[in-house]
């Protein structure tokens, strides 16, 4: 009789380290096209998705968030929280792991770190969306808010749109000399620019991505010309938007989880009964996206929990045959079932 | 600058094979003891804390829950399944990872595995109950059902109420002869019994801990005489109970949350107002708990969250300055917070 835990008792655990290694083994364009095109095979079977709301705790510092969702097959959740107070303190504001789980035994198979596996499937989703939705040709997107989604959205459009040219704006310029001197060197034109009004100039795909947890005004509506998409990320919890709404009724709005965003997105400054459009109905061919160039899209994401069951799939195929994670000790396996007194007995 | 996660970064981990050396360390005995006392001042500040029900993914194979609970200072949940096919399959029924995170920033402080402490909090919850609820003086427990939760059980009554007898029954008598043997040196007097109507000569607790997923009758009505104490452990999921209805009607049955009991637990069988005694409030005074010695009294357990909570808090505080558990490297950690992407990007 071994001691030796089996396999299935050995959970594969990514640590940060690690992710990074692994973000840099495969390259970060080609992660982040590769999540996208998991996110776009998960979002092609929606219907398959157990679709939960999140599970929030509420308190006056922020929130903690478990997001689970299963596919029948795999199960996965994410534990995030939400602390706009926390960078003042020098820490995250968000910090995540997630879990997947094999549906048929109940066993943990894969536990990493989500807090850069997040802005990798963020930006992700927000190039995935803008493929079927930003104009034809567009080749530059305005950034508007500096800070850590930043240059991940700029390399994901990069690599899944083709845009070769970012203009950066943020209330503050050291976040976006931070920005563009993190994206020197990666084959885009970075301009930065001092204005809401001159980071728009020329651009046909803004993306809105600020952390203030208030209904803030960044856009305003005569900012934005005809033809444009909008990518907007920031608005993503109850108070706190980023769009005036006067863009919000000139533009055709398309979101992940409807019952979701219009609590958490920007149409929560809309009624409830405001038409969207489900982005899973458009890859699947039932609802139109673009229809012509002169037209607003809007896509209010929030993020949504089978976005990071995708990421978590694509981790647990992308670490087979490395050496980018370690095993953890984290079921209990005794040799019977039934004797687990006798196993813990046994290791004295 | 430094590339070393910070300390709140690093998250302290317990595996299966230090939590069975911290068991050691502490006692088995004592360490439920601790476990107990935990739970006991949970539950007398119980409306000091956030109630949710689990959040179950159900399948055809089993089921995957989470259980959140939070006190506003400290967050926790349990991730644990429940696959009854899993035995014949050489996997555990159950097994179970938990966390602990900090409310004010959102930072997980502990991770471990919880296949192994769900036994021991279960246990110490049956023998906190049966303090309050046994007949004074009782000496001999019946335990029905002798698989993995079994020995537990008894050490937790030996060393919380007191008792010297134990007397072991099993569909299987090879369960029994496990239990009896892992038994064997521990203080109790263990008797092997071949029939339920054995087993409970002479007991004045009777616990009931079996595994089968249907509304199985192990206990008949006229089996039980007054006075005794009926701790129910194994009617804990829809469609699963274990004592005729005859008996729950000749009780006074005692819950941890009505919520979940009532669809969970042995009164699933039972009229959704049938009166029930929350252990709580029998903890705090504002209900009785045992009132004469002829009373039939009824812990109908299911297991709560706030149980996993007092268990985490409880590891938490014990491996202190000790050397059994790990850090692990689970969350990302940037100097400036609004630079994940300039933190990956510097790993290469």
């Amino acid at each position: 009789m071994t001691m030796q835990p089996s396999d299935k008792a050995l959970v594969p655990f990514v640590s940060v380290d690690h992710m990074m290694k692994l973000i840099h083994h495969i390259g970060l364009e080609q992660m982040m096209t590769g999540i996208a095109a998991e996110i776009e095979r998960d979002f092609k079977r929606w219907e398959s998705f157990d679709k939960t709301p999140r599970v929030p705790a509420h308190s006056p510092h922020g929130v903690i968030e478990l997001m689970p969702t299963s596919d029948g097959e795999a199960y996965g959740f994410k534990y995030v929280n939400g602390h706009p107070k926390n960078t003042s303190e020098g820490l995250q504001t968000v910090t995540a792991f997630g879990l997947l789980a094999d549906v048929y035994t109940g066993y943990p198979t894969l536990l990493t770190e989500m807090t850069i596996l997040t802005a990798l499937r963020t930006a992700a989703t927000s190039a995935l969306v803008g493929k079927y939705l930003a104009p034809k040709g567009a080749t530059t997107m305005a950034m508007i808010g500096n800070g850590a989604q930043s240059e991940f959205q700029c390399l994901a459009f990069k690599a899944l749109c083709g845009i070769d040219t970012v203009r950066l704006y943020d209330t503050d310029p050291a976040a976006t000399a931070k920005c563009a001197a993190n994206l020197a060197g990666c084959g885009l034109t970075v301009v930065q620019c001092k204005t809401p009004e001159e980071v728009i100039l020329g651009a046909q795909i803004i993306t809105t991505c600020t952390a203030d947890k208030k209904n803030a005004t960044i856009l305003t509506d005569n900012m934005v010309g005809a033809g444009v998409h909008i990518n907007a990320i920031g608005g993503d919890c109850p108070g706190k938007t980023e769009l005036h709404r006067d863009i919000l009724l000139r533009s055709d709005i398309f979101v992940e989880y409807p019952e979701q965003t219009r609590i958490e997105g920007e149409i929560q400054a809309l009624d409830a009964d405001h038409p969207v459009i489900e982005m899973w109905q458009v890859m699947t061919g039932q609802a139109q996206g673009r229809k012509d160039d002169r037209q607003i899209t809007l896509f209010d994401s929030v993020g949504f929990a089978i976005e990071d069951f995708s990421a978590l799939r694509y981790v647990k195929q992308a670490i087979k045959g490395t050496k980018f994670f370690e095993t953890l000790d984290m079921l209990a396996d005794p040799d019977d079932p039934r004797d687990l007194f006798g196993m813990v007995n046994r290791a004295k």
